[in-house]
């Protein structure tokens, strides 16, 4: 989506070499709710004509993108999974486990409430960046153990050089974003895949 | 706002007495994105006539409701306040503490980047809950330091047997609460205040 790519080189902040980009002013601090709609539509043409039953994400900058795209999929239900470092989560819950990579691999589980998440249920998955796709394999698990239906993880921002997209898609997900970026530095800034 | 109390009667699960009411059926685990966007609504109305900015909430479950109002609200800008347990935070913040209750009121601190909060901004403060006003009161804390103007507080559910509304309207807040709950137990259920 040129539109996204054009906010990512104007406003994103780069640290490092393929280490950091902050989108801060739009997408996971301050949020362009308009523009976030935007990003929802293309989503949406993306997958035109897939049934969409429910949006699943997880929190936290997953929560502002889902809800924002919800309407371009006639107001379907969003639900994100919740983090927890504690072992100790009550009720009756599906559970997986991600990794932090941002904060020393570190392990935490997320989970999301079993009533909430049905055999059949035809759910998109979403998430505003994929890097290594520690979060969405998880997320992919949960949707898995209910016997849900995925069909697909609709991303905003993915880092190609990282493994996650590749490894998604090795499991037969279909993984549509709306900006790649093959590489980036504080010196050339972002490069797009495509 | 009859619609939600009748859904927090026939949905909201209650624990103890006064203790903890869950709404994760429609407003922090899985959201009704539709009814989040007419609680948007609800909000425009008791705020008619006043200009709003920006939206200022707090993570995590402030997000979808904020983000589900800004389209009534002429799609304006969502911040949110970011929660961090440790003392590091970088670069350019607002910082405030809060208390958690439902967690041994271990302090947390809370932080906004100085570029998307300027002086003069209007700003509306809004969140699912309002029970003791300590995030609340955190924000609030953020918007004046950086000298915006709070134009008031919009809470979907008041809980009016804990201190927080009084707080806020005691310090010349305005707080508008969709639903406010005066007592709850599993044998009573939900009494509203009004």
């Amino acid at each position: 989506m040129e539109k996204l790519k054009q906010r990512i080189r104007e406003e994103g902040k780069i640290r490092g070499t393929n280490e950091l980009l902050k989108v801060d002013s739009f997408l996971n601090h301050q949020m362009d709710t308009a523009f976030l709609a935007e990003l929802g539509q293309a989503f949406r043409e993306k997958f035109d004509g897939c049934q969409v039953d429910k949006i699943l994400t997880i929190e936290t900058s997953g929560i502002g993108i889902a809800v924002a795209a919800a309407p371009a999929f006639g107001n379907v239900p969003v639900l994100f999974a919740k983090k927890n470092k504690t072992k100790n989560i009550a009720g009756d819950v599906f559970i997986s486990q991600a990794e932090s990579f941002t904060q020393d691999r570190r392990p935490y589980n997320i989970f999301v409430s079993k009533e909430f998440l049905k055999a059949g249920e035809k759910v998109l998955l979403m998430d505003d960046f994929l890097a290594n796709g520690s979060a969405l394999a998880a997320l992919l698990d949960i949707a898995q153990q209910a016997g849900a239906q995925v069909v697909g993880a609709a991303i905003v921002i993915e880092k190609t050089f990282q493994p996650g997209g590749r490894l998604l898609r090795d499991k037969g997900i279909r993984v549509e974003s709306l900006a790649r970026i093959a590489s980036m530095s504080e010196e050339t800034g972002v490069v797009f895949a495509d």
